[in-house]
């Protein structure tokens, strides 16, 4: 069909196309624009416009129904999203054969123009919202890679409206909103349709600064926006990705740094590995790779050319590193083997993305040691549980439980996996905040990785041990779980152990009628104050911008969550003395001058003491003893924790996650899941009453118990 | 064609069958090798055989010649060194349509079985000769995904031989020795051949854990058998990456802590952006991209779903970062912005790979800067730049000189290129140790990134300010620099002050004689020492290993690079003395034990100006004054750099690279180039005699000169 023949039938339908060109070939969107901007007959402005066919999961001897999208080019499709919304299931992405079978185009000539009376029946059309009563121009393939069409978006929307039938009707996606919807909500339980809780939650008469959506109402939009306003994090144009922001990134920094400091007591070192596994390495072992393969992102090209293998971008580093553990582990004298890397890893999940807590790049650690022996193992795993322990609370001053794993919660592949859980209260679920897993002796295997040496303790010298492993790893996330636990309605607010400023200096008081002299006075003595603490190891910082009230300044940094703020004015330098206000209370207390060197670290301490207190007893406050099935959902229902004597059968987990799923009020799909899994099996058992072998039975199915597990809805 | 049949006419070519295994359908090496592993007819022993179709470039008209490569599995092409064995250009892997076209069959079935005398004579056949004379079971597509053929190496060789004629000769290829070639040569000028050199480089006599390849000889051999047998790296299953063992990590953590103090003072902060690009915001700054897209790696696919838009993994943040830039930066108030990260970039080169040197992946530090003036950005500019010239002269001993970058040499896209220049006395071949670029207004501009603000000065109010931008960055590269500079025929040897062991304390003198209570002595001696040193700061160990003698320690540690060695044995202790050797010279000195604590520090001190010097000193000896073009070629083929008066003008500097490359003797194809580029115009040009403008003129065209310039060849 030829572009003059097409535009005559638009003509013959009242469309009027602006403009046709044609120009050369083209094979993707950046030289598409490209030609076009080149083309002298083309608008000075138009946007491209993109039409996707995506095919859902049909049965094997059904035809399929492809999806066609037609968006802007700017636009995101998340396929996920838009199939939950039409209600159409594991959307991918058609191949040309979907295409030459369906339009006989390829992708590069497709557009809503191939929609006509024989096609459009076939396959279900979603367009874009935002672009049916556009008036401006999108560039529109004339069933061609080398002519184009410009129409508006309303003239878009009328050609298809004209196919539509009571049968097929044109679906009117809007795209941006669904994304949004993916990136940032989460919908509460009980809550009111989330058009009009958003509009609750919306804090009333809040400044332009403050951070506007209530966190009790609203968490998942309260906590997104206290990360952007307290600079933490940025979106970023590649869904999943976020950007850290020096304020969130110096925490980080805290948390290498201290870290460092211990393994390397513990003679681990710090080593860097590629990021890239060949398919081949990647599947070794087929447990572990089960656990990660739907999300390995996969490089295929490298400038214009495909590799002759697709190469995985790691998500951990176990078989990354173990072929090389074997080549350098050739007797006991190599062991113990400690390695630790600093990197990044990539998960492309599919799931929403959160920021800190599931995103598709992050940031961790990954240690990996190989030692002779299982008690060895089994002592390090614990050791570094405690250490991750300390990093939450002493460091993030956020309350952990540490126990062990259920068989189905565990490391794929490893033997078995400690953990620490954390508990965020507003929404009452568990986060698994860092693990520390035991990999036994299943990836030293000989039909694994083949890593053992000769034992020196067999007089034969024939006997071979494989190496016990460890793996263990802490991420960024670890910030997420801070945000969550202690930020509040006024912003952050952050422990002064990883706050990069501990203390701000306002000068106050300050009118236009101070005199220059008092107004330098003041100035200069929060200068002083600042150096004076920076020198006994306080992070002080004066904030002497000008242009700015005292007031915008206390909004600005209580938003960011600095723990104290010292205020100055010409009343306070006359009384020696500062105000200081706590910003985990609130609380407001004038501190001599003359002291401040002794006080302030003391005060911060404290601080640190009062958050970490805080937020125990809260998480403590939640763990509810649950001896009875029917208690369990309405713990769940309270945000709480049901800890319960458990007989630890796997196909008793499963019966709990279903059974407590099942008996929840309906959630927005959009939430994480309604049901329970087991969040740990606490070490410390203390808390509760002995189990009774063979008397006290599990909760859930009334066989023995085994021992105290914590059941919880979990992030 | 039934496999039966594809059987009987094996057996008509007395080829015998070991084994004919039907099985489920496999799409991919992983499932056709768990297939046949799970299949009870198979030998219990085999390796599977690819075959792989190759189209070389060739003229639009003509009938492709496809290239069809027979290999193990395991083994590696690199189509690049094949292409370049067998004369064929660009070879790209076939795509589905060309294997249908050629052979009706898809790639899971395809086997050398599908050359026959139709086939044959249209394809040029490469096997790998390793495959040739093999008695092993290879599993054979039977031109099915379900159908297995068990032949040995042998009965496929003979079955190609049989299809053979003289106007299609069966190619026969060592790839594992291609892949190695690539991977480790550089042929000196003047060199014999290659086999010939390989071994007289080879040390006579030489015990086992020495170098064994003489760093005169051949220097890239040499090169990387210290690395692997100091355990700075090891080699990856992925071309191009390479693992960074504790041994270099600690270097660069060195380097990191130094560099972050220092930018912390300029108010630098650390941050941390998506390693992930779109295609889109990759390709906005179009000179920049150019510089890179040939060796951008594109992540495509993420678990089983194709992504919509193929995304780069960033070989530089400019792109990634500076939308964001534009959003953050909205009034001058918001200036300077000053960004660090420490991450991993990937650029997928095609030249050969050398580790540290040219790696696909790499480590470094990209800082990227905007001030409201250029002044300011000018400034900053060379404080980094002095800062990377401490790095390298303070911390690693290695000589550079800073300058500026030729008009052609300059950051693709940036303003201009400050650059410290280093030099490889060995090969003569200067090499960019670290760049600071100014980017100018080239990225903010309104059509690139839009990065503006109001103009401050402008009373009208109405002005916009374009920021200027910096951009610097330092890799990994330094540790390879420090590598070729220092080591020596006994290996590595590592300046002090990046040393993660300084000192290496071993007892000596004990025999089957001695004492238990002296062995004791000795041993807790050495131990005692090695707490008294770290407690001054020095970072040592004593080496008590059990079971090795005094000499392969000494070994171990000196091919390891330790900087200072210090032995006791029973006539030391009596004389409360240690012996002293010193790893960069050799030379030996007893120290009394009783000053030790000040005079090992000392003398560390001495090593790490000695080294310094040393190599500055030969670095110098290599600068020659060139003011007649006919000295220039054998400057260079004295492995000196040409420092000429130059023009500055880009024609000029192709033309000095053209003609001195021609001049320059035949080099081996794997070699770098022998033409001389401009390596920097040194910003102290004191050393020179002064430039006369309008007398001195171009060394190279006898136009007016502007100043003395660095010309050589380089990395």
């Amino acid at each position: 069909m030829s572009v003059e023949s097409i535009a005559q039938s638009l003509t013959g339908l009242s469309i009027q196309p602006q403009a046709i060109v044609s120009h050369s070939t083209t094979n993707s969107p950046a030289s598409w624009r490209e030609a076009l901007e080149g083309a002298s007959s083309a608008p000075k402005s138009f946007e491209l416009l993109k039409t996707l066919v995506y095919k859902p999961k049909t049965a094997k001897t059904a035809t399929p129904v492809p999806l066609v999208i037609i968006a802007r080019e700017g636009t995101e499709v998340i396929s996920g999203a838009v199939g939950k919304k039409l209600g159409l299931k594991e959307l991918r992405l058609g191949s040309e054969d979907l295409l030459t079978e369906f339009f006989s185009l390829d992708k590069n000539s497709l557009s809503p123009l191939a929609l006509n009376e024989q096609t459009y029946p076939k396959v279900v059309t979603a367009i874009d919202s935002s672009i049916i009563s556009s008036t401006a121009l999108f560039a529109v393939r004339a069933l061609s890679s080398s002519a184009t069409i410009f129409l508006s978006g309303k003239d878009i929307y009328a050609y298809l409206k004209l196919l539509e039938t009571q049968e097929a009707l044109l679906q009117e996606v809007d795209f941006e909103a669904l994304k949004v919807g993916a990136d940032t909500l989460t919908v509460q339980p009980k809550a009111a349709p989330v058009k009009e809780k958003k509009e609750d939650a919306k804090i009333e008469g809040a400044i332009q600064i403050a951070i506007g959506i209530k966190k009790e109402v609203d968490f998942a939009g309260w906590y997104t926006n206290v990360l952007i306003k307290a600079e933490m994090m940025d979106y970023y144009n590649v869904s999943g990705c976020y950007i850290l922001r020096p304020w969130s990134y110096s925490i980080w920094e805290v948390i290498q740094d201290w870290f460092n400091a211990r393994i390397r007591e513990m003679e681990v070192q710090n080593a860097y590995f590629p990021m890239f596994v060949s398919s081949k390495v990647l599947e070794r072992e087929k447990d572990h790779i089960e656990g990660f393969s739907p999300e390995v992102a996969w490089v295929t090209r490298a400038g214009n050319s495909d590799l002759e293998e697709p190469i995985a971008v790691r998500p951990t580093s176990e078989t990354v590193m173990y072929p090389y553990y074997a080549k350098w582990i050739k007797s006991h004298r190599d062991l113990p083997l400690k390695l630790n890397q600093w990197n990044n890893v990539v998960r492309w999940e599919f799931k929403n993305p959160q920021p800190f807590l599931r995103t598709r790049e992050f940031l961790w650690q990954e240690g990996h040691t190989a030692f002779l022996t299982k008690a060895e193992a089994d002592t390090e795993v614990r050791e570094i549980l405690e250490l991750y322990r300390q990093v939450y609370e002493d460091l993030l001053a956020v309350p952990v439980i540490p126990g062990i794993k259920s068989e189905k919660e565990k490391f794929a592949g490893g033997l078995y996996t400690t953990t620490i859980e954390g508990f965020v209260p507003t929404t009452g679920r568990g986060i698994q905040a860092g693990t520390s897993h035991c990999l036994g002796q299943n990836f030293s295997r000989p039909e694994m990785f083949n890593i053992f040496v000769e034992d020196p303790n067999d007089p034969t010298g024939q006997g071979k041990v494989y190496v016990w492993q460890n793996s263990w790893g802490l991420s960024t996330r670890t910030i997420g779980v801070m945000v969550m636990i202690h930020g509040d309605n006024q912003g952050l607010v952050l422990p002064p152990r990883v706050a990069s400023i501990q203390v701000i200096i306002v000068p106050c008081g300050i009118t236009a009628k101070t005199s220059d002299e008092s107004r330098k006075a003041i100035n200069d003595k929060c200068e002083e104050l600042s150096k004076s603490l920076k020198s006994v190891g306080v992070k002080a910082k004066a904030d002497l911008r000008e242009g700015y009230t005292p007031g915008f300044k206390f909004n600005d940094w209580e938003q960011k969550g600095v723990p104290l703020r010292l205020e100055i004015g010409p009343a306070d330098l006359a009384k020696q003395q500062t105000l200081s206000v706590r910003r985990d209370t609130g609380t407001k207390a004038p501190l001599p001058l003359a002291d401040l060197m002794a006080s302030v670290p003391k005060l911060l301490d404290t601080i640190q003491a009062d958050m970490f207190k805080r937020a125990q007893d809260t998480y403590f406050s939640r763990l509810r003893e649950v001896t009875r099935w029917e208690d369990v959902v309405p713990t769940l229902e309270d945000k709480c924790v049901a800890v319960m004597p458990w007989c630890e059968e796997e196909a008793c987990e499963d019966d709990i996650k279903e059974r407590s799923a099942r008996a929840a009020e309906p959630q927005d799909e959009r939430a994480p899941s309604a049901g329970a899994k087991s969040l740990c099996i606490p070490f410390d058992q203390s808390k509760w009453p002995p189990i009774e072998p063979g008397k006290t039975k599990c909760t859930a199915c009334g066989k023995d118990a085994k021992r105290w597990t914590m059941f919880g809805r979990s992030y």
